[in-house]
């Protein structure tokens, strides 16, 4: 594909996220930039700087906030928001599938789905039917792709985006990278990283 | 003053603040909203939840990018930015004479002066000598003001600022919060905050 190329950096944990992997697309596609998503794990990351859970447990006044802006920005866009339990989930088994998916030219209508199945309907990743379910909802074989989604490669391919995302010094999620190294975090940026990567 | 009330809390120390104060102003006139500027300090709220520094020091690779971040947006914007040393600074003399300074007109040029100072020309805001040379630039009697700024009365005054943005759960700068008590935070929320409270 032609034009720019900017890196989507996504964990499907992290809640403004879900609004990003919403708009990218449309706005990618307006501004003439070739999105690749990748998704990596916030975890280890979180855990080189001492944080056991998400930022947003940590600092209860903090996290309130989030939620009620989180509320904001979905009713904005119109898309769905419910609050999910637990939070944060365990969303390597999403992140795998998300790495096959990605293979795919159903990729990224299974990564919006994921993330609205999440923030949208409150439904929990950590229960392997709901990634089977969206996977059925797009006429995918759940069960073929789950297993591909569990191989040794692919796992070390999970490994190594994470260790990308560390060597880019990524700090949260959603960031946006461009060709010449810029980094944005956050779904306030993506606007400025799509003018970026253009310019 | 007609229309509704926008209260911007805002501590010195804080980044993002200083675009926020340099486009907030001529916003809020935009938008007929009475923008009330509120001084606080975000030391004792930060305390409360364990940190005894930035949170951009605190984690380095946030904060390396929380610069950069900050560098793009000053461009895009056309106001000056120059990193300050040390960072953060103790801004306890500034906000007590950001009080004093906004029962007068000037009181907002003042404010944005003293952002300037800081994060656009690198001056120490704990040198009394900067918080004088821009009273004096306003045109105002230095000696008179940094006295009324250290009266009991004064001191009071900042200590209750800062115990009403604890109340209000306020856990970072700049913090717009609307008549009927939604919480925005962050530069990026001016615009929304701007559009709640015109609803």
């Amino acid at each position: 594909m032609a034009g720019p190329i900017l890196d989507f950096w996504f964990e499907f944990a992290s809640t403004y996220s879900y609004p990003a992997a919403m708009r990218a697309g449309p706005l990618a596609q307006d501004a003439g930039v070739h999105l690749r998503w990748r998704p990596f794990l916030l975890g280890p990351i979180f855990q080189a700087q001492g944080w056991t859970t998400s930022p947003f447990n940590l600092y209860p006044a903090k996290g309130r906030n989030m939620w009620r802006d989180l509320q904001r920005i979905c009713g904005d866009l119109g898309i769905p928001f419910e609050r999910p339990h637990p939070f944060p989930q365990s969303t390597l088994r999403a992140a795998r599938v998300a790495l096959v998916a990605l293979t795919q030219p159903w990729g990224e209508d299974f990564c919006r789905a994921i993330y609205r199945a999440e923030f949208g309907e409150a439904r929990n990743l950590e229960d392997t039917q709901t990634i089977a379910g969206v996977l059925e909802d797009l006429g995918q074989n759940a069960r073929a792709i789950l297993e591909r989604a569990q191989s040794t490669e692919n796992k070390e391919q999970l490994r190594a985006n994470t260790a990308e995302a560390q060597r880019l010094e990524i700090f949260g999620s959603p960031s946006f990278v461009t060709e010449d190294g810029e980094l944005f975090w956050g779904n306030d940026r993506l606007e400025a990283a799509l003018k970026w990567a253009t310019r």
